[in-house]
């Protein structure tokens, strides 16, 4: 029983690593769409996401399964339900690239990016990515150090995101209100994506010792 | 035993209605902020938040003692699981309104809204507060036909956000980079509060039927 429990959230944590590969993917793909203006690449993050909505309802029956059949208690309660809500978040993740992708798609083919605010939201995609990829392996491997490294890792994304706006609000844009305004919600996508990624690290501290990292659920950006 | 199960799930969701309830205010309060440059109430707003994250507390640790102590099946599970979900959704829509609230004090005194954009988001408001209002009574009584209804709902905030786009990128339009990336992430927020919404009212009519509205997860916008 014991074991079987065990084998059943191992695979529940595997199937949570695999949605957020799939979203490090969608990041990276919807990135170069919208960096090269490519709308066959847009579509393809468009279209994948539905296999996200697959594993994320399989993840959400194994977990009631889980809850009525066995009935756990105390950290294994904990586990199964910080697995739950690990994976709306990363469904929710899923459909933020989406929304970078169908952005990218709508300028095709020009791109949403002017040349000099390029910059910076290609490192604000590199960031996302990266902490995704991080949170694949914090969440294969419920790692509590590296999850709490990640929360740690969170203020450059803030920077990045001060500095876009100081760009479009600065006297020398010479964009214009459209492409300004695709930056400035493009930013706000990958400024989720980190949030959410922080989010579910945190959860993973959670499901592992029963205390959020910073003892403050406020901090959470569910 | 039952009826003391039944004592803490009407608990729970009273605490889920009053979540609701300042959620609504927040959303009311931060929107005459942000039209007025009222920078008093927009604070106002921003304090209020940690009472929300002290109710969101309870009711998450409630539910982990439902599960533990009384290790509900079928569709008291459903239900317990349901509410922390929705305590999550409802949650984050408080931090929606703080995020309005934030635009309005930054521009005081003037207000992040000029004339001809005021109709529009000022509607915006209005609906999503609508919803959440409405969401208020469906948590109350469990309500899922006015659930399904407020799902159908949903529509007018799509319209208003293209409206609001067609506006501020028109060439009519004479108010600056600034005004347009305000408008277009306060049009972000309002439409987040309706999914939300949405969403929320999904999961009640899961937790008390077993199926989500349209039978398919992937139409929540969680």
């Amino acid at each position: 029983m014991r074991d079987a429990f065990d084998d059943q959230l191992s695979e529940m944590f595997a199937d949570l690593a695999g949605i957020a590969g799939m979203v490090e993917v969608a990041i990276e793909r919807a990135t170069v769409s919208l960096m090269d203006g490519d709308a066959s690449l847009a579509e393809a993050v468009i279209s994948a996401d539905a296999e996200i909505d697959a594993v994320r309802e399989k993840v959400e029956d194994d977990a009631f399964a889980l809850l009525s059949l066995q009935q756990p208690v105390a950290g294994d309660l904990r586990t199964v339900v910080a697995g739950l809500r690990m994976v709306t978040e990363l469904e929710r993740m899923g459909d933020l690239a989406v929304h970078v992708a169908k952005i990218a798609r709508l300028r095709v083919p020009e791109t949403a990016v002017p040349e000099d605010a390029r910059a910076t939201i290609s490192r604000m995609a590199d960031v996302a990515r990266d902490m995704v990829q991080r949170v694949v392996q914090i969440i294969m491997d419920r790692d509590v150090e590296a999850a709490i490294a990640l929360g740690r890792d969170d203020e450059e994304m803030d920077q990045l995101r001060r500095a876009s706006f100081t760009e479009l609000l600065s006297d020398s844009w010479q964009h214009g209100v459209e492409a300004a305004v695709d930056i400035a919600l493009l930013g706000r996508y990958y400024e989720r994506l980190a949030d959410h990624a922080v989010s579910v690290a945190s959860r993973v501290v959670f499901a592992v010792t029963g205390e959020f990292p910073s003892r403050d659920r406020s901090a959470l950006p569910a």
